[in-house]
């Protein structure tokens, strides 16, 4: 019994859910990355005021809100890379081969500077 | 044989990536959520002079740049969730459901205000 | 003569707005540069499903909702150039330069694509 | 009498920018919005990684990056306000009125959640 993989999951749920809304018109890729970079807006603003240790200890409730805001920016993105016709998950692969490189361990070891981005 | 769930898979590659090189100290929810915001903003770069029928066809070259902008925002959502332990593919589901309640097809159909919010 | 359009009149009351409520320790750069994104994705949720026409011809309610919104961004610039000890009418005056030298109007003219930052 | 550090100055220096180019097309409120998180986006990502010590103690270099950065913000804000018909320094100054009262200072000092927004 196979389960199907979470972003193509979601993928096509996300788009049903459009097509019976007749939003597709609404979707264009510039409109979603509108709406992509306001949710990540709404992420930064749980954690401004917060320390990095803070940011690391959320009550619950606030907790429970990010995992709204977190979903909302991963439906934008995969809805928008399915409109663009990306195969994220090999996006993020090929994106994971390329900074694997970038950043060797025994340069990038504990450096905060050019040597760390994901 | 089964494949990982592709989530899952590259949460676990991006907390070995991350401990590798000692960057797990850099990796507070609060540095992530920036990060995000930041590639959600060079997302939205590549759109801001596009009308909505040019942003659904970009060149080949733009469209490669996108996919591995997507990637990147991609990898900081998942690694965000990682250090907040948050379930991503559980919360989208849940929000999912949130709005097909908040957003029934028969009220919404065609709406862009309100009624738009996937 | 009124200064009353001054960014250093801004610059000022939002240091003694600050210092009354014993909010400096919070106006670290790192923690202003998240607000004013944050606002700027406040922003940008008012524009993702308008057209271009539809942006440029706001309901009258939305259009003051997003005039205090730009003052958001507005007020964090400036507090945030402030901590920064940044001059930022100056700033702006020769990025302005830049820009005339970058796109000059002979070659600039009606072109959306590299020639067309501010 | 000069106006150096005026919004109305760069108001209508970036008015005459756009009409000379031919630009006045794209600056929709929507382009421009898109913009002008997009520029946040830039300025956040100087700021990711750093603590909070570190981010008010940037090295000249990265510092003088920022101030370009923060100009580029400035730039797109004063235009987006111009397009829109909005006065910006009046809606800053209202703007400061509410968070006034919002905000008292008895009850906002040295408070970080709630009673925090400038």
């Amino acid at each position: 019994m196979s389960r199907q993989d979470s972003l193509e999951a979601l993928r096509d749920a996300l788009r049903a859910f459009a097509r019976e809304r007749d939003w597709e018109r609404f979707h264009t890729p510039k409109n979603l990355a509108m709406a992509l970079a306001g949710e990540a807006g709404e992420v930064i603003e749980h954690f401004q005021w917060l320390s990095g240790e803070e940011s690391a200890a959320l009550p619950e409730a606030t907790r429970a809100e990010v995992s709204l805001e977190l979903a909302d920016v991963l439906l934008y993105l995969v809805r928008l890379a399915d409109v663009l016709d990306i195969d994220l998950a090999d996006a993020a692969r090929r994106k994971m081969q390329i900074n694997a490189q970038r950043y060797p361990v025994e340069k990038a070891r504990g450096k905060s500077d050019k040597y760390n981005r994901l």
